[in-house]
């Protein structure tokens, strides 16, 4: 595990790097499109390569349950069954165990839970989740954590830090496969003492690189902003610092300038299944509105994608309102060109010097 | 408009030409996929590119309703609406009319009709098939016809095709764009006596080509060899014979011994939805059932689609199965891919003089 920083920002904290993995580099700041079940829904794999993505997630908790794991072990691991060469990482099952799943019983070394799907009683816990992406063989495995809802009382923020810390110590004792990165989660809710325990906590184990938990999660934003400040000062500066589930472009902005290096978020294709496209200003346009039905300029003029290089609004707000698939392939495509083009631009704003001004410009 | 016939086949009627269009040429025999509403479901032009078809359908029925025919002509036509520079076929709407609309009143020019999707009533006959196709600007229009269940009395039957003549010379009579041809469309049930009064008629109109409508709904497959057998010599040799809405791959290489140039059909692109795959000797996998989850082998081997240079049965079948729409993609991409290959195989075969043997040796 190899992560360079190439570049830094004067007057912001963020960074310009390169992460190296056993299935390739990925540039940093990166954006992960999130393929849940073995799939960035409705593209495929060539599509993503051409959208330039470096980098995929898939999830432990859905993967598990289906196709699981005697399929994956099979078809050799999850690069090979979902035919994606390039780096992957996979989240550690806790975010969906506790926000899918039912009659959870939380227990010294795990969970045991309901399967949100037929009600199948499973029991996950470090150990588990760990043996799970080993079989995944992801390039970037995440340790296991739980993820507290928000608002959560100070008391059982630390009570389920304690035992997220735990349980992270655990995952992080496991051995991995050669080649395999472990990232520790960063959680403690809102709380200022909390998010600086955990991370004080995570560095001793020295894991490859350190996510934020816990945000975005229903907080205000600004409370995000103050949990990155809290806590990016107590992360090893030459690690990746990863912010799991963020977010908006503009929270993205905003979180590279506080020192994040990588993002994954599913709004930019679930929103696109919904019929909002995303702007390069990070404003939204439903297309699927009744309004654009004789526009006839593109999603956004300029953009380079395939959708707005081939596609008016109108054709697309028409297939969307018929129920044609092409429309949500044509919106997601557009929407994560959308992410990704300005996950790029962040970069060469770092790598010119020109960062803080991009930031400021950013609405 | 211009049809070239390149080779003809000793021993059977099948032909091997060229249709040359306004928006390029088409290399017969042919298979049309079908862009019902503006969109051949769920691919993209840039795949059908790829995929090497030449031509596809609109419908005339569909579009007509839904986007609507301002919004088409806004567009400039459909082929700018829905970004597909190559040939395009529209059909007259009579079909779509007889077998989904409700409350229709069958009236000397035309037929009023309760739209499928909200009840508006409508009224379309040969004049306005013919206006609606013009603004759709597609490269082949077709006549206006009653499309005849089966089974029909002989009596309905020839009363159905006294109209349908009717129409279909009004058809005849209408100007059309600078570019655009116009088939008729031999109707006339199972019955040999008015296939051939259909046919004799038609030809008297000198229309471009000539589809032979009424069959694949419901009559039993001899039964369509037979009305094939009957009409195929009526019409003219050096204009394309285009069978509609056919068929089954084994169908296609029959009828193309019976002197047929062009099809269209759903089949391919339904099936894919349903999980169905199809193979090279037109037999079909039902790729999402359970059997296959742990098929590590792709859909067929040796076949070089997308998706079978990429991707395992087993994937496919996950896929399918959680209902992620990159399994129905792929699945469609292979279905015609099969489609389309057969009719490279058929042309090939019929180039090399090796058709009859084809024609055999298909199952």
């Amino acid at each position: 595990m190899s992560f360079e920083i190439l570049k830094k920002c004067q007057g912001t904290a963020a960074r310009r790097g390169v992460i190296k993995t056993a299935h390739g580099e990925i540039n940093t700041p990166v954006f992960m499109p999130v393929g849940t079940r073995g799939s960035v829904k409705a593209v495929s794999p060539a599509e993503l390569n051409e959208l330039g993505a470096e980098i995929i997630l898939g999830n432990t908790y859905h993967l598990f349950l289906r196709p699981g794991m005697d399929i994956i072990r099979k078809a050799g691991d999850l690069h090979k069954f979902e035919s994606w060469n390039k780096p992957l990482l996979t989240d550690s099952g806790g975010f969906q165990i506790f926000s899918l799943s039912s009659l959870r019983k939380i227990k010294e070394n795990g969970v045991e839970f309901a399967s949100h799907i037929d009600g199948t009683r499973f029991f996950i816990g470090p150990e588990e989740s760990i043996a799970i992406q080993k079989t995944l063989n992801s390039d970037i495995v995440m340790a296991f954590d739980e993820c507290t809802p928000y608002p959560c009382s100070h008391e059982d923020a630390a009570k389920s830090l304690r035992m997220t810390t735990r349980w992270e110590s655990i995952s992080r004792e496991q051995p991995l496969n050669p080649g395999q990165q472990i990232f520790g989660i960063v959680q403690g809710s809102t709380y200022k003492d909390l998010r600086e325990e955990s991370a004080s906590e995570l560095v001793k184990l020295d894991f490859d690189g350190y996510a934020i938990g816990g945000l975005s999660v229903g907080e205000p934003e600004d409370a995000m902003y103050q949990c990155l400040d809290w806590t990016v000062p107590f992360l090893p500066e030459d690690k990746p610092h990863y912010l799991m589930g963020v977010g908006l472009p503009k929270q993205i902005v905003e979180a590279v300038a506080r020192g994040i290096d990588m993002f994954d978020c599913v709004l930019p294709t679930r929103l696109a299944r919904h019929g909002t496209a995303y702007l390069s200003n990070g404003d939204t346009l439903p297309v699927k509105a009744g309004r654009y039905k004789e526009d006839f300029s593109p999603i956004e003029e300029g953009c380079n994608c395939y959708a707005c290089k081939n596609f008016t609004r109108a054709y697309i707000r028409h297939l969307l309102s018929v129920g044609e698939i092409l429309g949500l392939r044509l919106v997601t495509l557009h929407n994560l060109h959308c992410y990704l083009s300005l996950m790029a631009k962040i970069r060469t704003h770092i790598e010119n010097e020109t960062f803080t001004e991009f930031r400021a410009s950013f609405a």
